[in-house]
């Protein structure tokens, strides 16, 4: 029998490594004859990077970029050298994880350590890049991000545009400046789970804004400025007409990417279960097991259980899914997945079943692990 | 494949024929080829005549006899006539469910319609009689039920004492009176699952006054009524010698039916698992579902979804558990149960936990059936 992990970050208590580790560790004490592959899987955001490098064998690189508030640091993506593709994590230069509470301020934080990163990896020799953009601290619509690669923004008085979403309602003019020399031949897929649009109520401000610590009157200060870049970025031709789904992505690097990168919008799980060479596991597979923190029937529209249960089912393997909770009616969910566990065990607050989550995982996947050892009916 | 639902009642929120009817339901849907056998069960309280009328032909019997208040009400019991068997349960009589909130007073609270109970079951020709004394609102230490089978209990002036364990303080004489002859015969097992002692800090008073309604003081004035219970029935050359485990369940009455019947003491689980037929049932099972609604490693001590797992555990059939909730370590529970499976599926309050409880139980009967169904591996 063989048996596939292949979870996603339990967010807010296990990253999706130590979920397979605990996942192994039970499955191998109740079927110990078993051939068991761990495949941690993420989507776009935080992770990414090393999902991607504990499948497949690729570098670790390193470059020094500025954080979200303009801090030296180092962020990290996977290259593969022989075929010039590089995997990035935007989380990792510009993540929310990366500032404490009180530093959260879209008006002030930038995507230009996420342009530096791209930077690298073009210095590097990549030529194929995926861009994971889950997590983000920023909602610059990746203004700085493309300054970072060449562009020229300046405001009123001919000055480079300062960073942060704030400054965006200052913006004069907008130029491609070297990005176009710097990215001649490279493709960006864009690993993203959100079809936001860029402006309006279920723009990146508007939906975005809030989580990454803006008030409702930063909210509307981003809003003009996302709009005003926008325009500014039409005018000087370089986007297409409208705004598309996914442009809201990551505050606005959606619409950026697409615009001045030719990024192409991806399904973060499909793109990073692809990467890791889950349809091929897949192939002598006899169950799969996936999760995350919490499911709701909205992961049944492209989260990344629904994606793997997906491709098991177009290769007729049968998955579980086992997450933290699992809220509301399960009618939808159980169309996707053979069966459908959450790892609770008792009521309680959100804090203590995250003080257990460990725990509770373990035993729950003991649980069900008792139940595919073969018998004798 | 052959699979028996053998659950206790989730107290609080679904008696066990219900939980046995969603589990039927569940997996008949992922099961459809497979036989069922739903085995409704009890541990002596209430629910006890309903399960073992469930699994065996006889009759159900109704007996009009005082409530714990003095009023009447109709009791029910189950009759066997070709066995002469006779399965009671007190609660019926003296139940707690019987009264309101405001009415909880063990003071005043009288056993004396289980006594009345028993009379009808005799007078109807049983011979041999279980009797479950789960769910009292009583702490009379029984004194009730042998007054209505004829024991003679005489306050200060000589009158018969009046009814409620705060009386027992005034009791001044015992006597069987016509017990003996009405008794004659009569071979009494009591279904208990509780080893507390008649009197002191693990007492009927100290542990199952608060929980019938006393206050602290009550609590004193029901010890010093236990005690003197106590010493007159052993003056009277009624009672062995010392205070014996279980003397102290359903607030006294275990060591009543000891002391004036002979009552033998069981474990309220297996004697209802005995009585409808559960180790027959397991001889050609594939699989048992026990459960109930809180599990803890008390479980593990003789509570019945342990006993159902023994009975499995003899015949090598898997035990599945699938509770409401399973509180603190499950290791303990491991070694009695092939999976251990809570049906929440949510943070959140008890009351919420409560309000879907169904709806839980189903959810996860399914993702539970899911797992059993047969596969080509």
């Amino acid at each position: 029998m063989k048996i596939i992990f292949a979870p996603d970050s339990f967010k807010g208590s296990i990253r999706s490594p130590e979920v397979c580790e605990i996942l192994l560790r039970a499955f191998q004490e109740k079927l110990p004859g078993a051939e068991f592959c761990c495949i941690p899987l993420a989507d776009g955001g935080e992770g990414t990077v090393a999902a991607v490098l504990a499948a497949r064998p690729g570098e670790l690189r390193e470059a020094t970029v500025h954080d979200p508030l303009g801090r030296p640091i180092s962020a990290q993506y996977a290259f593969f050298p022989e075929s010039g593709q590089a995997v990035l994590e935007m989380a990792s230069a510009s993540g929310l994880e990366l500032l404490s509470a009180a530093e959260r301020n879209p008006l002030l934080t930038s995507t230009y350590g996420s342009g530096e990163l791209i930077r690298a990896a073009i210095t590097a020799g990549a030529k194929d890049i995926i861009m994971g953009i889950g997590g983000s601290a920023t909602v610059d619509g990746g203004a700085g991000l493309v300054q970072a690669l060449g562009a020229k923004l300046l405001d009123a008085s001919g000055q480079d545009l300062p960073p942060g979403g704030g400054m965006l309602e200052h913006l004069a003019s907008v130029a491609a400046g070297e990005l176009p020399a710097l990215c001649r031949g490279i493709s960006i897929k864009v690993a993203c789970d959100v079809t936001n649009p860029l402006l309006g109520a279920t723009g990146a401000a508007a939906v975005f804004g809030p989580q990454k610590g803006a008030s409702p009157a930063m909210v509307r200060s981003l809003e003009n400025g996302l709009r005003r870049w926008s325009e500014k970025v039409s005018a000087a031709g370089l986007a297409d007409t409208s705004d598309q789904p996914g442009d809201g992505a990551a505050g606005g690097v959606g619409f950026t990417l697409r615009a001045f990168l030719g990024g192409q919008m991806c399904s973060g799980a499909r793109l990073i279960a692809d990467l890791v060479g889950l349809p091929g596991h897949l192939q002598q597979a006899d169950w799969i097991i996936t999760g995350e923190g919490c499911t709701d029937e909205q992961t049944c529209y492209g989260k990344l259980p629904a994606i793997v249960a997906e491709l098991a089912a177009a290769q007729g393997v049968p998955c579980i899914l086992l997450s933290g909770a699992v809220k509301g009616s399960q009618t939808l969910l159980r169309q996707k997945f053979t069966a459908v566990f959450s790892s609770l065990s008792e009521t309680g607050s959100l804090e203590a079943a995250l003080s257990r989550a460990r725990e509770n995982l373990y035993d729950r996947a003991l649980a069900v692990a008792s139940l595919l050892a073969p018998r004798q009916v």
